[in-house]
């Protein structure tokens, strides 16, 4: 009934075979009166996957958009999602996001991200995000980003 | 300061050639912190039009999942969506969504939208719906719908 | 099936003695999977409804967030809130906000809400915001927003 | 970099003193254009940690809705809250939302809430819910439920 948990911090997930695995618990918030997750929800969660497999390599929202270098990176936008829901979920649900970088061209990141539910799939998206810059312009990667890329796949 | 609006109910939209419009305001709830509008936001944005669009044909959510016939349609689930983020937008900016059926299939019914701020393109979307009965198997769409289908594009 | 309504704008609702009313449509987004609407979708409401408010006493959060003014007021923040939750709500109900000053201290402005749907009342909020300069320190009610705050209780 | 987690399910927490902890990341999705938290996602927060808590007892919402026993729990509702909002915080932060049975009486859970950012205050609670039957009708809390709360404070 009070047992400790071993880990206390948010759990932001790990990296096996390039593939970053977040688990998700779904609650109230995530669903719709179908009963079962509201289909936007699943954005959100693939959204935490692409910030947890950023920040495994190093990358924070908050320092990036507290960079005073006008040129450098300060938000990433989604350019392109194109996404298949292939199942449903419920509340009370664990689900894991998988995310993979699979390369980048200029400004933009590609991403496969999927999510399943036990062994069953939920969802499959590829994703298109920018790099943009102080003024909301499209800016090249960090090059730390870059390179991760090409060790990844080379 | 006190000026009575002649409309009191919720913008419903409108139909212009055969494409459902629906103003839509955006709030502080559905931006984020790199100042514009998040992207799931517009997810939302999307399916309050199909949920107009389908208004506008004599469909209410609340009375479809109230269908006692258990073969009948209960919900509608996305299927898929491919989706283009081509502008952000802004709090207080008042977009306008376009909703467009462009076909049917059995259970599964196409709808193209877009998301425009005045005359600035923000989001083009694909989207393929299914319409599910009680034991969340995909059922065949309501007659009136297909037959709407028909007229819409002869 | 294709009457064209004659307010193409998005709804920013309307004041009747000193009380502004803000109609919203409940979508499948505010809803959870007890085929109610999720109790924190009702803040999302409210907010809308000040932000509505504000609207109609010439203030926009845009216009306030781009003020060069370093002491001026650039966003509201929610500082205190009690809140009765009465009754229930469903997809496709169309909910009123009504939202009323109730006076302003310095920084802090209070503001009484409640939501209904039709005759019954779903909700009654005291909210208490403040105003914050670009240092995130409380600053001074804009001069017009108390003015308005005197010719409404006097 | 591909430091792998010992822990590889959802985070939910841990119970010390009667008191639960959570764990929570911020998202994009749970700020605004404030650069901060979006107020109501505080809510979000305090939500999950209530499902954590009742988890922590052997309660699931999954298992309360699928309930037969129509006059048994199938929901908690909302009742009232008193919130104060005393800091903000932002994206990347992990907040620590912690939750407290208070009492009960008949159909109605006391919950105190308070959410912090590492030593820092960030929100306070006072939050009631309600458990309701199959007809939406107020239901006593399930037995293990009030003994637990007896255990808790005697």
């Amino acid at each position: 009934m009070s047992k400790i948990s071993p880990d206390r911090s948010a759990t932001s997930g790990w990296i096996e075979h390039d593939i970053h695995h977040l688990p998700i618990r779904v609650y109230y918030e995530d669903t719709d009166f179908s009963g079962r997750v509201y289909h936007a929800s699943y954005l959100r969660f693939c959204e935490r996957g692409r910030s947890e497999l950023l920040r495994h390599y190093g990358y924070s929202h908050l320092d990036l958009a507290k960079e005073k270098n006008t040129s450098s990176v300060l938000f990433f936008a989604v350019h392109h999602m194109d996404i298949n829901f292939l199942a449903s979920a419920e509340i009370d649900n664990v689900l894991t996001v998988h995310s993979q970088f699979t390369g980048s061209s200029g400004a933009r990141l590609f991403i496969n991200q999927n999510i399943s539910n036990g062994d069953d799939p939920v969802l499959r998206a590829n994703v298109t995000v920018v790099s943009l810059d102080s003024n909301g312009r499209p800016c090249r990667l960090p090059t730390k980003l870059r390179s991760i890329q090409l060790n990844a796949f080379s």
